[in-house]
């Protein structure tokens, strides 16, 4: 509990009305996308600059724990008030303050949700590719801080690629900003990107600036059928010796398409027999996007597609995403709990991580559904249990470490979009050594003597 | 002068071979690009990370400044040994120890010249796109420390981009590695892109793990001549708003054309009258390559090119390049002494830059030839003074200053690609707050807490 005069001094600085202990409240901004809450003490909705640096200020002087919140979408648990204390919801810094075409590049503040600014600047022919599942309901400051990928960054990159300056609000209540509105800079440290995927544990972001790329103009989408995951991986490969980049590589295995045929009633969406399924994305020029989906097509069947199909209509595009589309309801039906991660391997060994699941599914005797970013090697794992079990929820977490300690040892890494919060802490020496985490932590120290800011995030204590 | 027992312990390290104290090598190895020398006390050429190592934790325990010197052709003095002490030439890493065309990588030693890197992976049909002028000197460890850009960065984007992950030798000896293989990783804070960029002030790079692309297959040069340098911006914004990313956006302003005139014996090499000079390359997919360049085309005819020249053949390309290419050897006629700036601005703003250098040419009665890369609004801003003019060196003095200070007016930064090194130091406070400069020594300090990494470099003390 927080002394009264703490509450007071909260509501001077916000007002009254923008902080809230209701208790409704305090268990919805508890929570984020792994539905485990957390209460704070405290709901506090700042709604400028300065209010997030005078909360900063109270909570560095008195010792106590300030988590910020964006979309609350995260799976690792990175916005959550593991410690209670203030909650700092973001949601009133939600405009969009500049497009500037002549530039490419927007300004705006953290709280606006990342498909709506992508809207807004395709609006005028510009393009913010970063593309997370979450896209919805997610917002840039939470993407910013958990650095999100999506289908789009095996092109594109994430979103780290389009930060080209903060404003942000250093835990002691000091604001600065960092980069500039200039592409290239290299004038001191790259604090920038530091901050980028630091689980909002360094600062807090007020402003972005955020670079943009012209449009494409044209875009085609294939849907390819393979009798293994090897085979489709095969694919990947053979598309890289054309020199192809798409936009978009997605790979379904045959567990997540057998959960989509029973979700939808049964009737065949793949040849039978799939085991692999992409789902292939090019753009760019209108010319090249005909030359490229010539070649996946061709890179396709070499590697022995069992079919490949081509959308000639928004329609059928639609129709094409349909399988990835359906796809998280539809493994919420094949078991009550998911161990959802998202580990990433180098691109190639993609088939030896599908190898050890296969292992991990006899071992353990878990259904493990695999889906993700071919592209990038970047694969979400899921391990399907029943709750009530205790014995399975026992195993699906035994898998987990297995997983874990075999994707290091694929020279890849146990996360590569979610992060580590508080969920993946304990996992985090697997993959960094001791030297490594102590060095994170002076730099932690460096932002945040008291460490008030997400504490119990990232480290273990 | 350091005692005898200390050089007998890097001795002892490294081998008596590879330690020399020669009045000729510490005046070759004491400068860069500037060659302004300041000799070491003592060169050391370590051939292990562990040897690396041994000298770091060496130097930590008896507080000597430890340099560390890649390709020595930095232009902000940041491999210069300020302070004497140890410099450590990493000349023996010069390996490249992996390309891997399955995973898109190539593991290798930062002493590799880059363009010799670049050789390695094109002849697999691969692509490493950064390409600082410097490519045939400057080597990757050089590049990583300084974020190296050049022509391409428009379209590919600087060194960080391509960097996966490091083996780093932190100033006390431990050795740590960040990163992975994989493309994605968001485990922890992102010290991979935090040492890019850091000028050799936190960490020494003794492997890097850098992404590849595939080759692009084909690709088209063209020059368009402009009567000035507004109608040439003009034509880069055309150019995005016909959705063309093209690699390359080479900038030639007309003083640096007649020096190069001059340097050629007066020959004519654009239409009179012109006063911007474009080179552009679009790369791609063949049927990609001939669109773009017809795009490209039109948008500089709209924007009122005076000539547009497409180059048909491989030695067409490089008479094309020729002006870019003389442009360095041309400068050096017009005075002894080139104060040698790559300040940047939002790339709508070059218009505004260049007014700003007309000012400071007038006003300060200097010749300032300026070229550079369009699409990032990197110039180089060349003052170009007598050096025996005692007064004529105090005025590009001062004109630096103001250019300094415009750049930042104009949302820029002072430094695009060389970095501050110790010759932008005095200038950080322009571009940086008080509490972004405390805020990166905390940094500095977390890394190297005895500052014998590098010191004199970025702050100023």
């Amino acid at each position: 509990m927080l002394p009264q005069l703490f509450i007071s001094e909260l509501e001077q600085i916000v007002g009254a009305a923008h902080v809230t202990g209701d208790e409704t409240a305090l268990l919805a901004y508890g929570q984020d996308g792994l539905k485990k809450p957390h209460p704070p003490d405290v709901v506090v909705l700042p709604g400028t600059t300065g209010e997030v640096a005078a909360v900063a200020e109270l909570c560095h002087s008195g010792r106590v724990p300030l988590y910020v919140r964006g979309g609350g979408t995260g799976y690792s648990g990175g916005a959550v008030p593991l410690r209670g204390g203030v909650l700092l919801s973001m949601e009133r810094f939600n405009r969009i303050l500049e497009i500037d075409e002549r530039n490419l590049l927007v300004v705006t503040e953290p709280n606006v949700v990342t498909g709506r600014l992508q809207e807004a600047v395709e609006a005028v022919g510009l393009f913010y590719p970063p593309d997370p599942a979450s896209l919805d309901e997610s917002v840039i400051g939470g993407n910013i801080a958990e650095n999100a990928g999506g289908p789009r960054a095996f092109k594109y990159g994430t979103t780290r690629r389009y930060v080209l300056g903060l404003e942000v609000v250093l835990p002691n209540g000091e604001v600065i900003r960092t980069g500039s509105k200039a592409v290239k800079n290299v004038v001191g440290y790259d604090l920038t990107r530091l901050l980028v995927g630091s689980e909002g544990t360094l600062g807090i972001i007020t402003q972005a600036v955020l670079r943009l790329i012209p449009k494409p103009p044209a875009h085609a989408t294939l849907r390819a059928t393979f009798g293994s995951v090897d085979a489709a991986v095969e694919a990947v490969n053979e598309l890289i010796r054309a020199r192809v980049v798409p936009a978009t590589l997605e790979l379904v295995d045959g567990e997540c398409l057998a959960a989509v045929t029973r979700y939808l009633g049964g009737a065949e969406l793949a040849p039978q027999g799939t085991a692999g399924l992409l789902i292939l994305e090019v753009d760019g020029m209108a010319q090249a996007v005909v030359e490229e989906a010539q070649l996946v097509e061709a890179a396709c069947r070499t590697a022995g597609a069992t079919e490949v199909l081509r959308a000639a209509t928004e329609d059928e595009r639609r129709e094409l995403w349909r399988v990835r589309r359906e796809l998280s309801p539809a493994l919420k039906t094949i078991a009550t709990m998911k161990v959802n991660q998202d580990v990433v391997v180098p691109r190639g060994r993609v088939p030896e991580l599908f190898r050890l699941v296969g292992e991990l599914k006899r071992e353990f005797g878990v259904a493990i559904p695999c889906f993700g970013h071919a592209g990038d090697g970047n694969i979400h794992v899921n391990i399907m249990v029943d709750a009530a079990d205790a014995d399975a929820v026992r195993r699906a977490h035994a898998a987990q470490r297995r997983l874990f300690e075999g994707v290091v040892g694929l020279e890849g890494s146990i996360s590569g979009e979610h992060g580590i919060g508080y969920t993946k802490a304990p996992f985090l020496s697997l993959e960094l050594s001791r030297e490594a985490i102590a060095l994170m932590k002076r730099v932690k120290r460096a932002f945040d003597p008291h460490d008030i800011l997400n504490p119990g995030k990232i480290f273990q204590d």
